[in-house]
């Protein structure tokens, strides 16, 4: 931004950072000018010769006045990004040619400069307001939204992206154990944010927390508060469950002693706009440190998941025709021991063969847990009833096994040779 | 690094991430390499195909291993990141040409990618180790004392205060204020990195804690934990001091009601490692902030600094070859009245037009408050008489004074024509 | 307890106090005898000769068997703590009678001594238990009940009512304020404890917590963790409220900076056990504190109180027939303009005139604000319409009115000369 | 207090508790009236008809005018205890007479409440203000300074200790290791407290809290905040330790892994207005099970104890003239060897024969521990060459070992037989 334009801004500018002190902040707001124009001269003022110290206040501009865009305006300040703050063309040029004569790490690192968007600056200064980072998670989550309607504007994604990848570093997460202790506010959250398995209120809360057969742990970060980035919720049975309905309708008895098995039966996301930062891994790694310590006899740790893609891609299969048939009507038990070798093996082959673009799984659940170096361990049918599940996945559930000493080895086949470990059931199954 | 090299290092691969469960882990120590071997091979294997969650573990043997590098060692080892982690040139050219062909966002975007060090990927990796920010920041302690033998190493010290600038945020930065019911770990770090005025033991840091005429204020990351990354210390004074010895030897009495200026005496930076990652203007902004909420008859902020240049440039001067030898010998009452209007003007051209590289001030305190848009107000002499403040500066020390309505009109001035704000007794005294 | 009754239980004592290091403690209940029997051994043994530092397990030993208790078993506790734990009434006929010959302070002493019965002894020594004193506290409060059933127990009650006004002592209650970042544990008490506007699941409680126009702070005790004692709900409005409905539903929207009026319109003990020992008035106190210096615009401070009295009085007055006849039927708006005259006179008259035993205002909640020094300033009809508040005082409420600088004056004028402070709507009523 | 005098102060009570709102307190202070007489008068008005809440105020007078007595004014303030606020004769009398004639609980309540010296009403009230109780705790030191002066002031200390006992239950307290992250302002309160082995300043207090040898461990309770009521100093060390100077000079270097012996080194009660209230055993207990359960290698618990009355019992010994002599000059190391049998008979027979009133042991560190249950294990000499401990003790130190499964017999035989537990060379010493 030139030094004519913002001479043009210099009333916008002394609005924003010279106040009377003591006095009201006279904003860009009082200036009446509509919020789109507000936000889009703040992120100026924030990239020109303003003192470090203003920064924070014009931050705080630019992102109250995001707050107020409507998605068609939102969509207008997404490309004054793309098209504003990106990267000077020329200098790009020199720099090139100036390395290119000389290829040495200076070189690079004058080129790195040159070719990193403004932008990235631009969010990183926008951060220095308060409580920014959460509100630059949800600018993200619109930018998501605004690409469905412009693809264009895609090119800017990996900025947040990259960002995102550097200040939600797994070394800044801190896990929390939740239990009923917990503050009400952060509860809430995670009432709203359970999608896999929905809670029915705050008695069905409580149950999933209670201090004898349930656990619940969360990711959080010093910036984001009391937001829980992502929740693992778990049970604590005896042995490996085959169905979801048992442990959501549980009443509050049994005594976790007797527990030798950890199950993971739900798993969230919270922020959509965190899309790509990977927690879930960690996530369960240090759960499954932390029960090792707690709870010595714990033997086994396994998750009870769903198949999101299984009905989808049942109905890609022409064979499958009968089968799908039969599973549209209702079931009673005999249906059921007649129907379970078929619906295995078609779960067994979903799950073992079926693959999306680049050859991994076309499953999202199970390219989360394979990648992780878990092992497809058991299919279970039926195992959840909820219509959402039998609408997915009629009604079909997956135990992955988190096998301490053999998870290395699978991820490594897993990345490498896009191999899927397989349990003895789901092998069987595979050969019918 | 290539696939070959990694089946090479299987062993040690093995050796860092498959652990037997419950037993001893094996690690690359337990192979009895040398430790720059270690450091050496566990970044490459971080770089490598493993899961995301082996790699809390893989950092902290990299980190661990560097830790027991020595001087030498250690230069191979920032050689070793400069060659071994830097860019794919083929990768670049081919990019740049794309680009070059097609100049948008996506181009720059792919650009951006192989233009980033492999490095900066490998920094945030060791970062996802326990407590790993503060040892990067001492890594990078150690590349800035190794620059100076090998200045063939500064082209990686971009990449460290790319990330740490990103890291370090004011966003994520909290200010604690610190008193005496801080933990004394805390209160012993503040004693080890005061050096403005350095402290005399405890009763001496107790003094400055003291709750009615004291205060001092720091900036905690939650990475860093209970390390002050920056702190400043406050006089609640009547009226504008000229000088440090009655600061620094007041007995704890006086009643804060009394106070209507706060003077920012020491401002200390704990970490070099941080260099070049501007804490300072916000650290004072937020105090000035939080003292005049708490404290609401205070009406005057201002320094009370060091002029650490001064000696060293008047010795350049030929016109002053008379009053240094005066300075040289002992003063008496007589000699100060005599030698203060020379000192003082002097002193004034030393601030206002001794220039560095780049036309800023000479003096590195100068550059600062007056970069955040304070004035400098009024010289003192003799305000300072110990022995470094003799030898650096004669005993000067000038106030700067931070006029709230006038900072960002001051900070513009200053950055856009470099011109120095100066107060009546200093405007004064360049006239002589 | 004499030597030869100890050395009878000696198998009890050695059970309780004798552990193998590291092994599992053997228990009075191991030894397989009723819960009455070791409760009640327990107490014993707890009076008897042991080390002070086994006291703590044979405390939780006889706290862990009252548990046990059912309410026949819990009378024959009483019974025991009444005449196993009295007084020696030989040592007290000596020490009266060497105090009567030489009376002394220090005969004084040892008479105290002598008189106090050995139970609060036994009480000391059970609250040496982990978390004992809420045990006892609800110990407490099944005496009251066992009092019910057999008034001979009511003695033993002033030595739990002394201890507890001592171990309650205001100086070692802290108030918190609750919101709805409170732990979720203890919310759901609130829920539990509220009865004077009970409260309709967690979005009524999260209504009453909203920070822009509610308040709720509560006392609590070290010894008691987490358990509020008592508690106030505290409504930020605009002027007076004159009926309880629009305060319980109105939406969560209003900005607090235009209120004036803190309205009090429920206060709750929580614990029955503690009935005697006095919180409200200190509560009330602290909390028009906290609120004047949080919210200087406050001009007033009031409550919405239930008349709790009201209908079971009016149905004594012969003169009210007629009026109690209206009452029972349904009100139109006309009737209650043709009523509400009436309704006020005879309001007035209860508050004003009625007196329970010792000339007390015969209304419980007019005793407790009129002897806080408050002033029964408005009364107002109809104002509760929930079934509870029609039945017991036909939809009347009260506001009492805490004006700071009046409060001890009429706090003294009531305890003194029972005078009932009333505002200029109530004295004109009493008129009518 | 009679109505009439409390009319005659009608003034101070309108100054204490009548505040204008939002001013200024008027205050028995302003009143200009001496400190003594504002003690007292607000005891007085404290004890008076004021509302509940007023007293808060009022008793935050009475501490605070107190605070202002000199030792003289104490005296006085102490006798209008004694006098002003004992008991009613009259009351007594009758009270006494209704239970003789009908001697039943009721009738004993009814004494109780009589007897009962008001005083102790008015600590309790005193006990409302802000801080009090540790307030009370530094008066009761006063009176019993006070008591070495006055003798007839003791019949008012029983009131303080019967409501501290209570107030101080164990049941009350917290105990916290104190390591080097504490507060400034706790670590300085002990290196305040510590009178055992004085600590040499903040480095020799920083070694006694090294995480790696050395453990503190303090009882606290919620009323006293930050005060640590009595803490002990624990040395993890490779068996028995025979002399004080290496415990206290040792670098910080061991590890902890090899420790099989925990030994305390000194235990310290920090406030002498809370003698008599025992928390020495509960401490050590306490402090035993926590190591077990952090360092499971420990098999030893043990003291390493001054013998505080040694040195003066043997000058009272005929017998012993010779060695005092030779005790009296300086020590070689073959006049060690030669003494050492003489020293350790003498002091067998001093710990085991030697005895105070009632048969207790004279030594007050051995009546502490055998108390306890603990066992007169070993004598060490020399053991500790400090001057104090050379003078109290010639040296002499003596190890009192804690043998969980044997504490309780050895604590009854102690209390019942005055039976002395001791290891093998005290007793083969005492046949010398």
């Amino acid at each position: 931004m030139g030094k004519q334009r913002l001479g043009f801004l210099s009333d916008f500018v002394e609005a924003i950072t010279r106040r009377k002190r003591g006095g009201e902040a006279e904003t860009l707001k009082a200036l009446a000018r509509p919020a789109s124009e507000r936000a889009r001269v703040a992120c100026a003022v924030l990239m020109g010769r303003i003192g470090d110290a203003a920064r924070v206040a014009v931050a705080e501009q630019a992102l109250s006045a995001y707050a107020e865009l409507d998605a068609e305006e939102r969509l207008a300040f997404f490309r004054s990004l793309r098209d504003d703050h990106g990267v000077d063309a020329d200098a790009i040029r020199a720099a090139y040619a100036a390395w290119d004569a000389q290829p040495d790490a200076a070189g690079v690192a004058h080129l790195f400069e040159v070719v990193e968007p403004a932008r990235q600056t631009l969010l990183r200064r926008l951060n220095m307001a308060p409580g920014a980072t959460l509100r630059l998670v949800r600018m993200r989550q619109d930018l998501l939204a605004a690409m469905r309607v412009d693809p264009d504007l895609a090119p800017i994604d990996p900025d947040f992206a990259h960002l995102f990848a550097s200040w939600f570093n797994r070394g800044f997460l801190t896990m929390r154990r939740i239990d009923w202790n917990a503050p009400a506010a952060i509860l809430e959250k995670l009432m709203e944010y359970e999608s896999v398995h929905q809670m029915q209120g705050w008695p069905d809360l409580k149950r999933r927390l209670a201090d004898n057969d349930r656990r619940l742990y969360a990711f959080f970060h010093p910036a984001t508060g009391d937001e829980p980035l992502i929740f693992v919720e778990v049970a604590l049975t005896q042995g490996m469950p085959d169905a979801i309905g048992p442990i959501l309708t549980a009443p509050d008895a049994r005594e976790p002693a007797a527990a030798d098995t950890a199950v993971f039966y739900s798993i969230n996301n919270s922020l959509p706009g965190l899309k790509g930062v990977s927690f879930g891994n960690f996530l369960i790694k240090q759960v499954v440190a932390q029960l090792s310590a707690d709870l010595p006899e714990l033997r086994c740790y396994v998750t009870l998941s769903p198949v999101p893609g299984f009905a989808a891609w049942l109905a890609t299969q022409d064979d499958a025709a009968e089968l799908r048939g039969a599973l549209a009507g209702g079931w009673d038990d005999d249906a059921v021991d007649a129907l379970r070798p078929q619906v295995l093996a078609w779960g067994a082959r979903y799950i073992a063969q079926a693959k999306a673009r680049g050859g991994l799984p076309a499953d999202p659940v199970a390219r989360f847990h394979l990648g992780n170096g878990a092992c497809a361990h058991r299919l279970n049918w039926p195992a959840d009833l909820a219509p959402s599940a039998l609408k997915s996945a009629h009604g079909l559930m997956i135990n992955y096994l988190y096998e301490l000493d053999r998870i290395e080895d699978r991820h490594e086949a897993f990345v490498r040779d896009g191999e899927v470990a397989l349990g003895a059931q789901i092998a069987e199954a595979l050969k019918a």
